[in-house]
C-alpha cells in the first residue's frame, strides 16, 4: 500500500517537476509535494535550495550525513544543489548555511532538535520496515496536560495507548517511560522515532505485550529557580547534553528537578489517569543519549519504582562498582533479583560509544550483573539506531 | 500561575540577555528561552535576526502584522531588527526575507501554514484568556491513524476527548468536525487555535456541553488520481484556497474526494472507535477559510448526517436561494426544522468578508432562514478570530 503510494508519488513527481526519471525519490520526511531532498537507493541524497542571490551555500547537519559540511553548487536557475555520497541509513537532522546564516529547508517537515524546529531527512534501509505504518490495529498517541508541582508549570506528556485500550476497559497495562535526547522534546519519539508504529507492529505480531509508552519533556527547573532548557543554547548537539540530571563526580547519582517531575508529578498523574499496572514490576524507563543518562539516574535512584531499564546510545557503566552509582551494583545477586532487565545499546557507527559499551559489558559480566547488549549495525547517533533499540528492547519487557 | 511564570521568565530573560527592562516580553509562540520576537503591551513587536553577511533583510507574513513587508535595520552586532507598530491582536504567521531568500525565524516554534512549517507570533489581547490553559480538568488530544479507502493512504485524525472521557465509560458524546484553512493541516486547531483549551474552559464553566472535536487534513485525492495538496504550492496564503471541494459555478455544491474521506472513511471510523452519539442531531461541522467552504459543501450535501453548521471567515450565502446550494434553502421552514444552527463569523478587520457576511445576514433573514452572525472585534484573517469563533460557536451546539 505504502510502497505503491510512494512509487505513484515518485512518478507523478517526475512528471510535474520535469525531473529525470532516475531512481531517486523525494524523502518521506519532506512536506507534501516537495521534490527535494531526493534519496537514491544506495543512500546518496540530493539536496536543493533556491537562493539566487547567495554567494556561498553549504549543507550541514548530523554526522550520519557524512563529511559535513558539504559545499553546494549554484546552477543557472539560481538553485544550489549537492548530491552527497551514501549516508548512514536512518533519520538525520540537517540545515543549510547561506552566507553564514543557518536556515531550514523549506521542503522539509520540522522536527524538534537542537532546541528548535529543524529539517530532517529519512534515508530508508533496504528490507527494513518495522517502523512504518502497516495495516494492523493502531494504538492512539495522546497529549495529556498536567500541572507540575515541581516546576509550577503546565507540562504536556505524550502517551501511547495500545490498540483496543478503549475497548478493553477491564485491562490494565504496563508502562514504559521513554525519553528523548538533548535539544529535543517530547514529540521526538513519535515524529522522528515512530515509536507508536514500532509498538503497533510488535503487538500485532505478538512479539511485545500490549503496553503504554509515556514521553515527557526532558527539561525541568524547580519553581522559582530560573530557566529550563539546554544550557548551551540552540547550538547544542543532541549528543552533547550528558550529565544533566545524570551523575555527579565519582559516579554519584544526584537528584534533579527532572527526577522530581517524573517521580512526584508524572507517574502519579499517569497512574491516576490511565488504566496502568502501577507496581515496579510493570514500570520501565529508557532514554536515548541525554535521556539515557536521565533514565540511569532516575531508575537507579528509584528501584522501588522501576525494574526494567534501557540505555540507548549514552549511559554506560564504569568505575568501582562497589561504590559508584550509589552502590546499586555492590550486591549483584540483589540487583539481579530486583532488576528484570538492564539493557544497553549503541549504533556501530558510534565508535567511541561502542568501546564504552564493550567495557561496560565486561565490567558487568565480571561483576555478575545480568544485562543485555545491543549493537545497531551501521547506524550512527541518530533516530534509526534508537528505533532499532526500541524494537529490540520492547519485546523483552514485562515478560 | 501562568502569568507569574511569564513574569519570572521575563525578568530572568532581561538578566540573561542584558535586555533593557522595558515592558516587552518574549512571545509565547517562541521556543524555550528565545528572547525574540518581543511583544509590547500595546501590540508593538520587535523582531530580530542575526545575519551579519546579509545586504537586505525584511519581515513578511500575515496581513494582521500591518503594512508588510517591513524593512529591518542592521546593527553593529550583525543583528537585523525592526519594531513594528501595534499589530492586530492574535496569532500571525511570519518569516524573514534575507537577500530574497524566505527563511523562518530560529526563535519561533514551527506552525504548519502555507504548506510547510512556518514561524508564528502570538500577540495577546488584554483581559482575554479563554484560550489559555487553566487549572481546570483537561481533555486529551489524540492522534488516531486510519486507512482511507478513498485515498488508499494512511491518514491521521486529531481527536479531542473531553475531560473524564475515559472515566465516564457509560457516556456517549456529540462530535464537532473542525477544519483548518488552506496550506494548513490537522495540527492547526490545536497548535495555533488552542481548541482543546477553549473547550476545557467552556466545559469547566458549564458553558458548553462536553463534546468531542475531530480534525483531519483538508486535502485528499482519490486513489490513483495524482497529487493532493495546495495546487498553488507553498506560496499560497491560507485564505487563497476557496473553491477546493466547495462550490461549482452557479452555486452548485459539487462532490469532492475530501467529502468522501469525511463521510465514507472518517465518520465511520470515529463512530466505531469512540463513544459517540452517531445520529445527525449530535454531529456538527465547522471550518475556517477554505475549511468553511468544505464545511458548507459537505454539510449541505449531507443534511442526513449534520445538523449544526459553522462557517468561520469564508463561506457566505449569496445568489438565488431557490436554486443555489442545490436548493437547500428553497423551503426555509424545512431547513429551519432540520438545521439546528447555521452560524457565520468573521473578524472586523476582514473588511470585504464582513460585507459578504452582512449581505448573507440580510438574504437569509429575508428568506426566513434562521442563522447566527458573529463578528470578532478588531481581528483579521487569523487564528485569534477563529478561536473567538469557536468560543462563541461551541456553547450553542447540542443544546
Amino acid at each position: 500500500m505504502r510502497s505503491s503510494f510512494i512509487l505513484s508519488a515518485f512518478l507523478l513527481g517526475c512528471f510535474l517537476s520535469g525531473q529525470p526519471a532516475d531512481e531517486s525519490r523525494p524523502a518521506t520526511s519532506s512536506v507534501l509535494n516537495a521534490q527535494y531532498p531526493r534519496v537514491y537507493p544506495d543512500g546518496r541524497v540530493m539536496f536543493r535550495l533556491v537562493a539566487p542571490n547567495a554567494s556561498k551555500v553549504q549543507l550541514n547537519g548530523g554526522t550520519g550525513l557524512g563529511a559535513i559540511p558539504f559545499d553546494m553548487t549554484k546552477g543557472a536557475d539560481g538553485a544550489w544543489t549537492v548530491t552527497i555520497p551514501p549516508a548512514v541509513p536512518g533519520f538525520h537532522y540537517y540545515w543549510f548555511v547561506v552566507d553564514g546564516l543557518q536556515v531550514n529547508d523549506p521542503s522539509s517537515d520540522a522536527f524538534f532538535g537542537y532546541g528548535r524546529p529543524t529539517s530532517g531527512v529519512e534515508i530508508p534501509t533496504a528490507d527494513e520496515d518495522f517502523y512504518l505504518p502497516k495495516d494492523v490495529p493502531h494504538g492512539q498517541v495522546r497529549m495529556q496536560w498536567y500541572l507540575s508541582k515541581t516546576t509550577g508549570e503546565w507540562r504536556r506528556a505524550i502517551v501511547y495507548t495500545p490498540p483496543d485500550y478503549d475497548a478493553n476497559t477491564g485491562t490494565r497495562y504496563s508502562v514504559l517511560y521513554l525519553q528523548h535526547g538533548a535539544g529535543e522534546d517530547e514529540t521526538g519519539w513519535i515524529k522522528q522515532g515512530h515509536a507508536n508504529f514500532i509498538l503497533d507492529n510488535l503487538i500485532a505480531q505478538k512479539k511485545a505485550k500490549p503496553m503504554m509508552l509515556v514521553m515527557d519533556h526532558g527539561y525541568a527547573t524547580r519553581s522559582g529557580e530560573g530557566t529550563a532548557g539546554p544550557q548551551a543554547g540552540r547550538g547544542a548537539a543532541p549528543a552533547a547534553g550528558r550529565g544533566r540530571g545524570g551523575m555527579g563526580t565519582g559516579g554519584v547519582l544526584s537528584p534533579s528537578a527532572f527526577e522530581s517531575v517524573i517521580v512526584d508529578d508524572l507517574i502519579p498523574m499517569i497512574d491516576r489517569t490511565f488504566r496502568t499496572l502501577s507496581d515496579r514490576n510493570h514500570r520501565a524507563m529508557a532514554g536515548l543519549s541525554m535521556g539515557s543518562m536521565q533514565a540511569m539516574q532516575i531508575t537507579l535512584r528509584n528501584l522501588d519504582k522501576f525494574s526494567w531499564i534501557g540505555f540507548f546510545s549514552g549511559a554506560t557503566v564504569s568505575g568501582d562498582l562497589d561504590t559508584a552509582y550509589n552502590g546499586v551494583f555492590k550486591d549483584s545477586a540483589d540487583f539481579n533479583k530486583r532488576v528484570h532487565l538492564l539493557w544497553m545499546g549503541a549504533g556501530t557507527a558510534e565508535t567511541q560509544l561502542i568501546q564504552s559499551l564493550d567495557a561496560s559489558d565486561q565490567l558487568l559480566t565480571k561483576r555478575g550483573v545480568k544485562h543485555a547488549i545491543f549493537k545497531s549495525e551501521g547506524t550512527a547517533h541518530e533516530w534509526h539506531t534508537w528505533r532499532r533499540d526500541l524494537n529490540d528492547f520492547a519485546p523483552r519487557l514485562f515478560q
